[in-house]
Parts: structure tokens; sequence; C-alpha cells
């Protein structure tokens, strides 16, 4: 089922990505780069980090096909997508929680300790939204990731602290992504966001 | 035939990122880094990716030696290398070609799909620029650039044709860097670019 | 004692980083990130180029809560740490030299070419600022770190020569770094740099 799920993260991220090019006027050729690395620059960094060689997009050609297939999609119905922004928030929110979940399973096969495990999830989780931010000059969206990226930590804690429980796998890894995907929604609704580092400076 | 060319590649590539940097006024380090960059990025990025370390400059002197020379080529003659702008770009485009066939000859050592070797190939020709694009803050270039990724692409799909066809390897190898070559220098020479993602929005 | 100093290294950079982010006005992961990378952004490039994974911090957690530790304090106390500046800076340049010596070390250990090992010290010491720099948007830093990595290169110079000399090790390490430290110290009380590239051009 992780599988599977990781399959519509991808595609998802990809959507979101070549959405973000397309805006910024992109070509066909940067529209398919910018989803490529939305999607994947995440769990690319992540086997580097980890020593994952070569990384695990080029050993299974399904990730290239999602995302090729999220290009056109994009391409072709970018203006139906946009009105659908609210789903595609789903998705993305989805593929969000699946991704930390499926970088801590890759630090556990590699035996790291819990805490870097976690950092792997999120690095998973958020890196290839940086990226696309990088390279399509979108300053502010760093922000809000922030706020996210807590939200993957704490999920991946809640991981360990369910694991460490030995309670069933299925039911630890729908537990800790539907935490994330919840609190993802939460944080969206509310508008709420970090407290900065300088608010803790006595004027 | 092909490690001469390679030796090319690099001295060209790294002349063109050092007369960036001379233009863009950074001090005698900061050239020698961007022409470093520039040449080597895109492989450097590739051995990473597929697990080739340490990286290949590491491993052979050659690499550094060709790009002190081509620092000090560009510092001491930059203004002739100017007016010698036409050459450059013909090297640059040789280089350009050959660096595509070295990474997709890498990708298939590694025994990958052609379809990632082709990435492979087309990221070790056009990554190196775009990193020095980025260091001197040049956008404009990328999408220049992205054009030529696509004439990379194109000729690694010829060079797999071509290796179906159980042709020579180096009547393959002389094939498909002269269709990249010659694409490139037509679409300079016809200033042809890539439509952008948005030409298919109905207004 | 290397070991020792390696965890000042530490702490110091994440307060550098930690500081810039502060000013900057990120929240509070954001701090923390910077602080990372500042910190670790070095020694991890260093790793993934010559095949060290998983990169260094993941198999030791003391990095990971030093780097806490400097953020929590410069959090707390930014306003006395920004009185504590030329005490900051020579904690840092103290790091800048013991990072150098890291890098080499490492390189050695690899059995590369001195000249590569240089380039690793050089890469560990001023990786990280490079990437503060970037991700902070503060570009002016980058041109005072060349003479420092100019720095960086003639301590790494001085280690092989010292090595040739077949020193006692211990007195080669506590040598070279003093060197890169006082030769910071002197170009910044100086207010020496580099020329330009366009120096030697004729108008």
């Amino acid at each position: 089922m992780v599988e599977y799920i990781d399959s519509i993260g991808t595609l998802v991220f990809a959507i979101s990505g070549a959405l973000t090019a397309i805006y910024k006027k992109l070509d066909l050729f940067g529209v398919f780069c910018i989803a490529f690395v939305t999607a994947l620059g995440g769990g690319t960094l992540r086997d580097i980090l980890i020593g994952n060689t070569p990384v695990g997009w080029m050993l299974d050609l399904k990730y290239i096909i999602i995302i090729f297939i999220g290009t056109v999609l994009s391409i072709l119905f970018n203006i139906y997508l946009e009105k659908l922004r609210i789903s595609l928030f789903l998705f993305d929110t989805i593929g969000f929680g699946v991704f930390t979940l499926i970088g801590i399973e890759k630090g556990i096969e590699k035996e790291l300790h819990p805490i870097i495990c976690i950092a792997l999830g999120t690095l998973t989780a958020t890196f290839g939204g940086v990226i696309r931010d990088i390279l399509c000059n979108e300053i502010p969206v760093l922000f809000r990731k922030e706020i996210y990226a807590t939200l993957s930590i704490l999920g991946g804690v809640l991981f360990f602290v369910l694991l460490s429980c030995k309670l069933d796998m299925d039911l630890i890894y729908l537990l800790s992504s539907l935490f994330i995907i919840a609190a993802r929604i939460l944080c969206f609704k509310m508008n709420w966001s970090l407290p900065t580092g300088s608010a803790f400076v006595k004027k």
C-alpha cells in the first residue's frame, strides 16, 4: 500500500512543481525539470547522504514515467487543476505524510539512530519543495514550509513512540501518516506558524 | 580519441566559466572556482548520483591542471579570447557533444536503463553551466540552455538507436556527437527555442 | 585533541550560522537549519564527494546535539553574543583552521593526491559558510571568504611541506593550524583581499 501511495505522492509533487514552473513561464523542458526535482529532489538527497547509489529513481523507471504524466497533465489541464487547488493541496499533503515515512524507513534499513531517521524523513518530504522554490525564485514559500517541516518531525517522533509500543507496523504507518496529514491541514486552516528566532530578543 | 576530446571539452568549459567570472569581477580564487564548477560540475553530480566515488576528478590530476591552465589563459588573454568568441562557441559545442556521450557511457557501465543513461549524459553536459549561472547570478542563460539540453537528449536517443543497429562503436560516437554539435550550431544560428509551458493555456 | 577542537569548531560555526539566521528573522526551525548547514555543510559535501557514506554526522549524534546547543545559546543570548563578536571571530577562525586539517586528514585516509587533500580541506572549512550565505541572501561575505579560502589552501600546502620533512604529526597539525589562524587574523586586521581577475586586463 505504501508502494501505491508513493506513486500518488510522486505524481502530486510533480504536478505541484509543474504548475509552479508554468506560471513562471519556463519552457517545456524547464517545466519537466522542475516537476522532476520537486518530486524526487528530497529522496535523491536522502539517497546520496546515506550512500544508496545509484539513487532510487535510476533503478525504477516508474518514477520518470509518473513525472512525465504529471507534467503532461499540468500543461494540458493547468487551468482546471487550478480550480482543483484544494484537492491538490490534499494530495500534496498525503504525499508529504507518506514521503516522511518512506524517508524514516530508509534510515531504519541503514540502521541509523532514530533522530537521524526522523531527519531523513523530513528531508525527503520537504527538500524537493525547497529546490523548486530556489529554482523558481519564490522566497515566501520557504517560511510556510518550515512549520510543515516541524510537523514532519513530530510525525517521525510519533512513529518511533508507536514503534517502541510494539504496535503492528501497518497500524504505525497509518497512524503517523494520518497525524502528519491532519496536523498539516489544521495548520493551513488556522494559518499557524512558528515564532521567529528574534522573538526572544529583549528590545 | 574520446579521452583527448574530454580534455578539450574540460579546457573550453573552464575558459567559458573563467570568462564569465572575470566579467563579474570576481577575485582570482573566485575565477578559478567558477572555471572549476563549469568544467566539472556536471560530471561530479553524475558521479555522486551513480555512486562513482571518490568522484572522477579526484583520481586524475589532469582535470585540475587543465582547469588551472584555462583560468590562467582566460585571465591573461581575456580580451583576445573575447574576439575569438565564435571559435569558443565552437569548442564549447564540441565539449557539449562529448560530455553528453561520456555521461551516457558512465550510465552504461553501471548497467542503467537507456533513458537513465540519456539523463546522465544531459546532466553531464549541462549542469556545470547551470551552476556557473546560479553562482554568477545570470538568469537568462538558463533558458538558452534548455533547448541545448533537449538537443543533448535527442543526441542520446540517436546513440541508442544506432547502438540497437549494432553499428561500430567509434562510428556511433562520431555520428551522435556530430548530430548534437550540428544541431546546436543550427539552433544558435536560427535563434530557435522551445515553446513555454503556458503556450498551451487557453486565454 | 583534534576531536575536542572539532567540537568547538562545530559549536562556533553553528552559532555563527544561527546568529545570521536570527538577524534575517527566520523562524526557530529555520535558525536551527542554517546553524546546521553552516556547521556541517562543508564536511557533508566532502563526505559525499569521497564516498564516505552515510555521511559523518549521521553516525555520531554528538554533532546534532552540539548544533542544538549552539542554536539555543544563540537564541537566548544573541544580544550578548553580539558584544562578544571579537571572541566569536576568534572561535570561528579556530574552527576554520581545524576544519581545514580535518578535511585534509579525510583525503589522506582515502589515499588521494595531496592537491586533492588540500582542496578537500578548503571545502570542509569554507563550504558551510557559502551555503549559509546563499540561503540567507548575503552576497558580500562570499568575497571576504575567498581570501580565507586562499589561506586555507596555503595552510594545506604548509601541512604537506612539513609532512615531507617527517616532523612529528602533532607538531605538523599544530603549526599548520596556527599558521591558518594567524594569517586569517592578520588579513582581517589589515583588510587584505585578492586582486580581481579583471585587474590584469589592459584597458
